[in-house]
């Protein structure tokens, strides 16, 4: 079912300093800063080689991963997120092995407008995972 | 400086049921698991398409993923594996741009027999970050 590993995303307190890091000081190849009020996100691309790493700074007070950096003020690894052919067919199965999808359970639109799906951390080894349809 | 994402790292507590969640529920090839007695980990290697994911479960007493886990015992992410073509060039930038290297700074043989250094993630926004000469 998994295919290639879409991106590992590190959520951080500042996606400037953050950025900086790794342009200037790692040399890797960052993107412009995104907005992505949907996600309550904002998101730099670091281009390695063979995946990407998402750099996500909270957007928004209602965002989903500022109980996370509460938790973890320096920030951190957030998710890892896993491309599939056929989302719903992947979490239909994965319903039926008794994983849980978090939300409703229905693919939402994720920040590269593809279809995308979280698993509940408890469930794999204490790591939240996305799934997205490539 | 970096090149591709060598691994993702997750620390596990019981590498069984994390082996088998990832072969039987998700499809995931995996390997055998590996005891590393020198790294104080067994490890289990899941091969995706681009890259890959390591499980490690702590072995002995002195296993430095122990601490990991007692703060995490539902297991998490625990570092992010970058390739670079010189380890010790990339070090001793590294230093002089400021950043801390674990331990005497000397790389060590890591779990593929490669030279490896890690980082201090204070300085790498929250993240354990690995550096494998290849």
């Amino acid at each position: 079912m998994l295919g290639r590993v879409n991106h590992i995303a590190i959520a951080v307190p500042d996606l400037g300093s953050a950025t900086a890091t790794y342009r200037d000081v790692l040399g890797a190849k960052v993107s412009q800063p995104q907005a992505m009020p949907q996600h309550g996100v904002t998101v730099v691309f670091i281009e390695l080689d063979n995946t990407k790493v998402e750099l996500l700074e909270p957007l928004g007070e209602e965002s989903p991963i500022r109980t996370f950096l509460g938790k973890n003020p320096s920030g951190g690894m957030h998710h890892i997120c896993y491309e599939v052919a056929d989302i719903a067919a992947a979490r239909d199965q994965l319903k039926q092995a008794g994983l849980r999808v978090l939300g409703d359970g229905e693919p939402k639109l994720g920040a590269h407008g593809k279809p995308v799906l979280f698993l509940h951390p408890k469930d794999l080894a204490g790591t939240l995972v996305e799934l997205e349809e490539v």
